[in-house]
């Protein structure tokens, strides 16, 4: 049972589908760069990801991390894997130049992501964490701050970490406890405990770099009154070299249905020295600019995993006998449909939603670099709209995906040595943090949708639009082109009707918004089935292109269609709910 | 975080909605017994359950069985309780009483079964295997055989296993390698080993009682050719006390996902000492009369960990603060529309659930016991067809009741502390063992429906024509009525689509068979609601009426309507993908 990155598809998206050389090649921060690198990046990363980090994943599980005496320690392998890991560079992957990074674009960066979460979940956290803490860093800290932290977080010597959550205050971060005194000396006394922090302490970097949520005194009450901090576990010193500790310290790790190898910590900050990131009480501003990184990133796993549990289960129903067919020959269990019906519906929902990464890394790559500043604004607009549909149907489909694995599997996707269940266990996390897929899909509905003054919807469409008017003569494209516009269509009733309650009866109609998220999450794949399909014209790859026609047909025929239903249920709206009292729950 | 036995619920489903006096009262074998000593078995279990198995349930978990010099080991607490579940009469609950049993009925022994599948899924697993073992022994084996090892099985002082699964043979029993050789004394000789064992081994009782399927000497190939052997771990003498050990030894266990205090073992038999039950190469059938009340019993597994899903994140939505309401007051997640319909989505599948799972357990009691040989005709056609939609749709729909409580405790659902992540892994395997869901998908479609020579559709259907047609008044009754109405008209027109197409093309269409199995799921729940409607006309209780009200709206607005859908997913077929080559998968 190995993992083999699907590296056909991932050059096939970048270069045929999405066409990074055109979308790309004209911004000064990519010119440097050709598709040729870009495949040999991918091709390194596989290595890295099939050689090194997936042998050491189910021992990780079992052996899972450690903590005594204060001290986290990670299971076998991991210390030698991630320092392999920054020496390779694959920290400062798309990292910014100026503070050591390779400044490659993010459109390649998820896909080498992608590879790294379906080899080893609980690995990628470790440099997930440091990615999302150096990205807030990036774009809030001082100038000098950001020289003396950034170049040794994108060489991977320090790792970073997030911490937001309390005991009291789980998704809900105005009400924090955790306080910050100002030192008059340009740092901050922070004092307080957190909790649910991935990779709060490790044994894997020199330096920790913890980025915190505290309330200074007299802050107003709620959102407004939070402030961010940088807080590193052993100080640094000006010229860079390690000072003393820092009044950092773990309290607990939590032992967990999943993701064993991945420290969750409960981190106590006793007088600890932090330095302020950004304006004062501007903390959760800061934090949400880099937390639609983070949720793509969270996003991203779910497709990883997805993959995994496809390729492991395909390989097993290829191998596994069991009965005879109507000639008396023994069978394989892949000759089943059933077993076929759960290998295409996996595979089906796991391509487009790479697809989908790899467009939302390029708004990332525009955003950030796009020299035209309207370009720069719909790209921002178009990843903040998509971010909780990519963070939740992501997860979502990606946890079920590993479900179906198990099924493949019978009894032995039960047991623990064929892999599939640690899948299972890894996944479910993915549609709980970052923002549980409940949150995410309120988001979505109320935000995004009912109170957006953004015109962030029509940005979509008219991409959408773009898709469906391509020339393309696959019947394929055809076939999902019609059932994307009937669904747009309900789509367009639920949004009137979603908006219409919303003035009226305000907030029961969530009690849709996963329904809601899911409908769009199918029709946001059906559009890139379409430019899957589209893309299919760019390629003499034969299979590659025969099993593209088969995805969207089933995608079409068994997967789409459920969205109206999921509309159907929206519109059925929960107002006889939630005034119920609570006995008749 | 605790678990109340839902006394009410179970005491309304037999008293009021499926009247137990009325339809057993006249059955010579319950005539005894009245709802006042059920109301007392139900509660004296509900005790046992929340007071002794509910507390080691989570040890049980962590510890997990071990196994060391050929001995496994159960964890902490679980041999005392076994010893406390035996003494209380509970393994003879509705064993027959010629041999000890107590012979309360089914429809009774259900819903005990249910609380323990709640409180401790992995003990309840070496109860339900010794029942198992026992009803194959007392329908098939001699009458010596039966007096030899019966009574102690009742008593609880020896367990019960089966051996069917072998390492190259999952599902396909056909193939299997074990064999038997007459020794010429009315014993046979058994040499083979077979895994996926639960209860294989164990130190809760003094004795296992083996099941082994085998071959014979010159045996036909194929399902045909199979002999059951009752082979016990140490040998009984003529008196019923214990004698030599036999040829039986563990060879391993497994370690798995979830049901980890539940011994699955590799069993090894040398040279072991055997007795035919019931005719040579008839053993399939043997175990099969016995497999319809083990795929139950799995399937009272789902709806009991989907009960203690709905109860640990009900109560801790009602208990866990976070944000403000319009009037600045500190609101429970309770308060959330999203949240109210994930513990909506809970109660509603797990009640018709439990309603049918009653009405299962009478149809048992009935085929055994009623006077009248066509009403036992009737009642066991009925079981029969319900059994695979029973194991797979309760075991579906209680995995996905708690994933819904981990999503609703948020990050401390992924934390083991709190159990319910426990809950997850212990219902996934429901979906798996006695045949996959796949497999009772496939069994149902085909053999249930498209092969069905003995109309046990209609037997069904008369069923349901008579719910229909009840006097009620409730509003909710008649709403559900008109969509069981419309749903069954596209139910039927999806069977004679499958029926032609059964015809036509042969086993592609079981690609659908389980959106078909679900669709049916459907159909007979809203038919379980019809009925318990109709029961709330016979209870004074104002609470649990308002409750069945809002749990059959809740059905009947948001999950019901999904199954049009899954028909139309079925009538998709799945001929374009049968034929397709492999690598197009």
């Amino acid at each position: 049972m190995s993992y083999k990155a699907p590296l056909d598809d991932m050059n096939f998206l970048l270069k045929d589908v999405f066409e990074i050389q055109k979308n790309l090649g004209d911004i000064e921060a990519f010119k440097d760069f050709d598709e040729e690198l870009y495949s040999a990046v991918l091709e390194e990363s596989a290595k890295f990801s099939e050689n090194v980090l997936f042998p050491i994943n189910r021992e990780g599980d079992e052996e899972g991390c450690s903590f005594e005496n204060g001290i986290v320690t990670t299971p076998k392998g991991f210390k030698e894997a991630y320092k392999e890991y920054a020496q390779g560079g694959w920290q400062g992957l798309s990292g910014d130049p100026e503070f050591g990074g390779q400044g490659l674009p993010k459109m390649l960066n998820v896909l080498t992501e992608e590879m790294v979460y379906s080899t080893n979940t609980s690995f990628c956290l470790y440099s997930s964490l440091t990615s999302g803490a150096y990205h807030a860093i990036h774009a809030h800290a001082s100038d000098e701050l950001k020289a003396l932290y950034l170049p040794a977080m994108l060489e991977g010597r320090w790792a970073g970490a997030m911490g937001l959550t309390e005991s009291h205050a789980g998704s809900d971060l105005g009400v924090i406890k955790t306080k910050a005194e100002d030192s008059g000396d340009g740092s901050y006394l922070i004092n307080g405990s957190k909790m649910f922090i991935t990779g709060g302490d490790q044994d894997l970097t020199e330096n920790i770099i913890h980025l915190v949520l505290a309330k200074l005194p007299g802050a107003p009450d709620g959102p407004q009154g939070i402030s961010l901090f940088l807080v590193p576990k052993i100080m640094v010193n000006d010229d860079g070299s390690l000072g003393d500790a820092n009044g950092v310290s773990c309290g607990s790790i939590e032992h967990k249905m999943g993701i064993k190898a991945s420290a969750t910590c409960v981190m106590n900050f006793d007088n600890a020295k932090g330095f302020l990131i950004g304006k004062e009480n501007r903390g959760l501003y800061a934090m949400f600019t880099m937390m639609n990184l983070e949720r793509l990133s969270i996003g991203i796993q779910g497709i990883g995993l997805a993959e995994t549990s496809y390729q492991l289960s395909k390989n097993y129903a290829l191998e596994r006998k069991q009965g005879k067919n109507a000639k008396g020959e023994a069978t394989t269990i892949i000759q089943h449909a059933d077993v076929r019906r759960m290998i295409l519906e996996q595979r089906a929902y796991t391509e487009a939603g790479r697809a989908l990464a790899v467009y939302m890394g390029m708004q990332i790559d525009k955003q950030y670099h796009h020299p035209d500043e309207l370009e720069r604004e719909k790209s921002e607009k178009r990843m903040a709209f998509l971010t909780p549909v990519a963070k939740a149907f992501f997860t979502d489909k990606g946890f079920d995906a590993c479900n179906l694995g198990v099924q493949i599997l019978g009894g032995h996707g039960f047991v623990r040595e064929w892999g599939l269940e640690q899948l299972v266990r890894d996944a479910k996390i993915g549609q709980i943090y970052e923002g549980t897929n409940g949150i995410q899909a309120q988001d979505f509905m109320v935000r995004k949708i009912c109170l957006d003054k953004q015109s962030m919807l029509s940005e979509i469409y008219d991409e959408i639009e773009i898709s469906i008017n391509r020339e393309c003569d696959l019947p394929e494209f055809k076939l999902i082109k019609q059932q994307l516009v009937d669904l747009k269509l309900e789509i367009d009733s639920t949004i009137d009707w979603m908006k219409d309650n919303f003035k009226i009866r305000g907030y029961d109609i969530q009690g849709g918004a996963t329904q809601f998220l899911h409908a769009f999450g199918h029709l946001v794949y059906a559009w890139m089935w379409l430019e899957i399909l589209h893309g299919t014209e760019n390629t003499d790859n034969k299979l590659l292109v025969q099993r593209k026609k088969v995805g969207a047909k089933f995608f079409s025929q068994h997967l789409l269609p459920q969205a109206f239903d999921l509309c159907k249920r929206v519109k059925m709206g929960y107002k006889d709910y939630i005034e119920l009292d609570e006995s008749l729950l």
